[in-house]
């Protein structure tokens, strides 16, 4: 039987490893079918920061998770090896070098045949991993759910942060463009084609607006059907949900998404060849209840829940 | 004219005696029709502590309310002499202990035809005061909104805790399995019979994705009729809400009901043969902007707003 | 070109003046379209306090605005010429003395025909600004968003608080009964005509369990064919908010708006003659996070992105 | 046997009445030795509000406090018949009128031969209570402990607000100048002469720095020696301590007392008349963990502690 | 070259396992010279809870601790084998299960000679822990520093809480009456004899104000002189720091020492044949800044300088 | 008669512009005695972030400060021009971009002759603002009061960050070896030569514990002598404080100075000629309630203080 999270009735729930679900942790991916790897960095982040301290909030906070999605019957742990194989060790100080770092991680993890789940830190990181991650793959489809686009060309004349992912992916080939959804968008911006060139480019955008009020259930149904059987990466920046859900992230923006909605999504989605998901942006100063990050591991475990192989029970 | 709240044009609402809706204090129930009773206790909690003050801050935030319940009508203080009968003195160091002084003191209390509406707290408390309850009512009806169905049947080898609760009441046929329902369960669990189980017994159990995006008024009106005019119980936790509508608790579960569905739910069980009500797990320390309990006091008026005998203007 | 919000690009958004969206201050409402004033005042509060704290909190959260609002396409800043005017210099030992101060602050201002939007503060301000917008415009349409009517007839002896604006504002006759539309009422009260005497008067009140569960552009289309082209003023009570999306204010009731609710209704109010707006109540110490402030600031966005002449691009 | 605090092995310290030190609530003072008083007041501050919560977190916190003074021997409840009279019914939309109603709440009280503590609230409570204890008992001498010397002569204007109070006092005879002993003065003002004037009405000031790093047990000697057997009243404002150990307060200035400083200071004075004290200016938002009303609920417990006629074991 | 933390430049700080300054974590003390352990409770505190979270919240922030301690000049890692044995799994529903299972933990690890340093947890642990060390060592000197005796026969009819500890361990004869060192004791009690009859055991017991404005550097020594090589216990309780130094406590009492004197009393006990060490009473939720637990930490890393075998540089 | 800060008689202090003291702000330089610069920066830090708030809060809190120093009779708005030049424009994405953009804005602001007042921001802020400071005046004499000595030679193989400063600074000449004065070191290191080195070079160090429990006034002294007139800078790490001083810090260490301490080391260099002053490492999200940086605004106001040519009264 593969690795079980220790279980709240053999050990106090705020007791034990500081790892995802208090699951092992191991050194390598060898072996696993699901690795947790945390990216703490903040210096991508343009007006709060915080979020170096997100993945050890969120593995705080996921030793409420137990094993069984009870709302939807997946049972993870009866099939797949997961163990958490700690944080990538970033340099701090440049975040150019930490991008480097970041792929040269997970290129080398991914000698491994398993999927990477990140816990973030900034959104700047899912850009290095998408290039470790195309690398092993080729071009992926993309679903992407925030309540920012990501598509700047460059911040302060740089062109690797956390609002310049998604065109440098574009531009780099790491991902399908057609096969690119972004989820959740609102706020405001600068110029009418904040947003539109990226839809030029092939981009589906969802604003949330046009998501108020209604089960997202059709939605990722939509979806799943014209991603088709393409390897498939999902980034789940905690700020696509209103402040209401995740008051605890660096740029929220009001009016976003419900978790009942988030779980909507995620749930639809099942049954996609995904390859790789993370989820980014909580800033622990910002919450020092948890319930962002208690928020962020259960989405993560929502995705867990999801990828190919789990069994239901 | 019964006991009336101190009203906030006689004294500012920051003001007065920290009794629930700054009503009288009583040291007994004779003569009441209601009676609020705290039992501050968290040592029945699995996770986060602290509804152990949980009681003192439902207090301080129902000054804010007002004796008239606008949206619908309702005039408990009309009709209903209520009063604050002050909390239990339980055992801080003993969960056992404690249950016991619990079921002694309604016990007691009970020899008095009142309603007793109890400020936990954590859940654990329900199962001492469903014991004094059925004793004097027989077996009763059970509304329980939760994040949780509460029916383990032990945690670490102990058979009484937060998390058994409606398992005990049912083997101890303090409840009429068939007209138990359980209103918002989700999160996470150990295996696929954590709430299937209590199903088999006759529980209905109302999963949270069901609700979202719904008016909960039909709900009520099905329990309503189902349980027609035998006796009944409400066991309200806060953690039935979203994380996002009630932080300040002990084990919060994403994807919760909303404060609308909460209030047409108890709105619309108006009409019953209520005997007793409790609203438990505010955990003010994971709060402290008192909101969490806000939400609870607020409830706890709603409650009140629907017993027997409350006029509606 | 008219002023501009310093870019995010130019200067970090965590940096720069603490003025409304980082506008250029100006000492007088000449030449502007549109002026931002803030009046930082908490004593005509009845609960918790600390409204004081508000304006300086709107403003700081502002500067995560961009200029541009990508979900409707209006782009303010292309056509109306705005700024900020600083603060009104209150007597904070006076409630009296300051509303004479801001009724005189904005009568002098108003000498220049521009449209003033107002930083909260508690509610109380918004008597001594009808003054003086009625004094220019003649008795306004009214657009008040709201947990609360109001409509008191005093609050201990005292017939100015923020819980009797609108009587007064009646009884002076600077509102036009039948073309007040009151939004988002809920909470408490202590008698059955604690409302319906203002309706009476030709007030049109909502409800908040009306507006549950549904879009409010219905409500704002409705709203806009009755006011016509008569001058109208929007005040926007951040308690109209659900305490889920506004923690942080001095009299929280729960079963509020949403924000895309707020959102919705604003939308849906363009094309009216606005000639002021306000937006108060929100209480800094109750949320440090910034959140709530950071949904009022975007909320004025919204205000002054249907302000008349408003370019949508 | 006089009144008795509520013991902690009878009702856990987190349960029982919000009184101070759990004792009985009375609605007058005959037959009392000391009466506990509130003030709920903030509408007397210049720069951060929230006292108005003081006498609620000062009276949550001084649960904490057992009947017996271990480090001193003081046992106040074996001889004084000591109780909380309750809050003073004040107009919280005028400070004016609040003056007056505390006069004549305290001048109704003063009927009776009792020693009031207030717990408050601002400082501007402490004219109007000088007042009627003057009336009573004649000019006082007066041992105020303040990081700010608050003998304005105005501010904006108004003549009586917490900057302004001992110079009214002053004025009006309430106090014998050259037995006032003001201890603790720091931070910053507007002219060399906003303390020195005072000191030439024969104030005796200590400046904070002259403080530092020392006992204040001689101080209090030196204090008690001056004043003799005059009727005294104490006036202590919290933010005389450094914002390190009482940072909840409205107008905290740096390089302030400790409270050893403060303990030693007040026991020093045992064995003067004392007629009145009073604990002002702690802000609950400010410190949510309530530390800071801990502190001011000791050091009322302090002041109780050296009052005439209080046995020592 | 024994186990050395993880170096802050091998890997940013915010990064890593979570346990005490980021040594391996083991599951036996085997080989060990120091092993840390976590008791994560609090079901035996009297007034706030939280404490269950503190051994969490000590390893989180022990990261900021690098290796050298550069006021003394200890390296302790040079020499000693140190780990992580990770977390007690006491039953969090039994206070008197619990402790039997801490000292049936201790005693396992116990058969190997290793020093246990352990993280708390509420104070009541130190009792079956000083069970399993007597039952190693033989009855114990002991330096217990905190604000309260905790020697009361009983609290609500139970024998073991967190305020009975050391009368227990007196009558059990796990530790050497006269060789007992009480320091920091103050706040208030019930009787006078509530300390003295300790004192009447042979306890040496040092109240806070025969501290307050001294270097504790000559008490240390004293007590060093009067335990000569007597295997010897530490058991700090965070609250004997002023709440000022440690606001996140269960029972913080004012006028308690600096972290000055805590680090002068800890370097002054260096030679001690010390074979325990607890710190204990840390309640994250009151404290959510992590200071309190740095503090904690870092006297937990002093104690570690001063063990047997420590080579200074 | 020079600018004057906004009076709080004028306009209430929760009020007006967000410069610092209520200060006019300015573009440039010119005409200047005295120019407040912000840099909001974070970047370069090792542990927790958030100082890129810091120039914010600092200026929000400053307004609490009058402009006549009561303690010693400075008055530096009597003789000295004094003016907000508003932040730096940093890239807050590269660290050593904005190092560059910091020493060109001020080389620039330098070319005229003003005293540049920093609020920072963290640490590594000092190089580039010394490199621009020593190229107009030649290399400086420095006071530098830290927890840190900031004298590592890299971290993570960066050769600029806030640990690394002094170093740097004494390779590059910018600084006076011997009259480097480092003042409250204290803290863990990872080498007995961590500090040691640097005493080589010629750099004065002071432990922390060689400072506790004492009046500072003679250490400021001995260094004023030993400076003589060499111009000279202070920069002031607010985490040299203890953290019950000044919890709102990146990487506080416990067993600092008090702020008694430091406002007597700052009043006893009054004299020297101080070309330049910061106050760096303030980090809102960790001090919410603002007192660490009211605290730090007020050390700012000591230093200003004493700047050449301020008149004492």
């Amino acid at each position: 039987m593969p690795n079980q999270p220790i279980s709240g009735n053999d050990l106090a729930r705020f007791s034990g490893p500081q790892t995802f679900m208090r699951l092992p942790d191991v050194s390598s991916a060898q072996g696993l079918d699901v690795g947790f790897i945390g990216i703490p960095m903040d210096i991508g982040t343009s007006w709060r920061s915080g979020t170096r301290m997100g993945p050890k909030q969120l593995r705080e906070q996921s030793a409420m998770i137990r094993p069984y999605n009870i709302q939807t019957g997946a049972a993870p742990f009866d099939a797949l090896q997961c163990a958490d194989i700690g944080d990538v060790a970033i340099n701090t100080f440049s975040l150019s070098e930490s991008i480097r770092i970041i792929t040269d991680t997970y290129t080398s993890h991914l000698k491994h045949d398993f999927i990477p789940m990140t816990l973030g830190g900034d959104h700047t990181l899912t850009l290095p991993v998408l290039r470790a991650v195309a690398a092993k793959h080729g071009p992926v489809a993309l679903i992407h759910v925030d309540a920012h686009a990501d598509v700047n060309d460059e911040m302060f004349g740089e062109r690797e942060t956390h609002g310049t992912v998604f065109r440098r992916a574009y531009e780099e080939g790491l991902i399908t463009a057609n096969k690119v959804f972004q989820i959740g968008l609102r706020g405001t911006g600068y110029t009418a084609d904040d947003f539109t060139e990226a839809a030029g480019w092939g981009f589906n955008q969802y604003l949330a607006p046009a998501l108020w009020h209604k089960s997202l259930t059709p939605l990722a149904a939509e979806i799943k059907a014209a991603i088709g059987d393409q390897p498939c990466y999902i980034t789940y920046d905690i700020d696509s949900l209103d402040p209401a859900y995740a008051p605890g992230t660096g740029t929220p923006e009001i009016g976003g998404l419900t978790t009942p909605q988030a779980m909507e999504l995620i749930r639809g989605l099942r049954g996609l060849n995904i390859v790789g998901c993370d989820l980014v942006e909580v800033s622990p100063p910002y919450d020092p209840s948890g319930n962002t990050a208690l928020t962020g591991a259960n989405l993560m475990f929502e995705m867990l829940s999801i990828l190919p192989g789990v069994p239901y029970r």
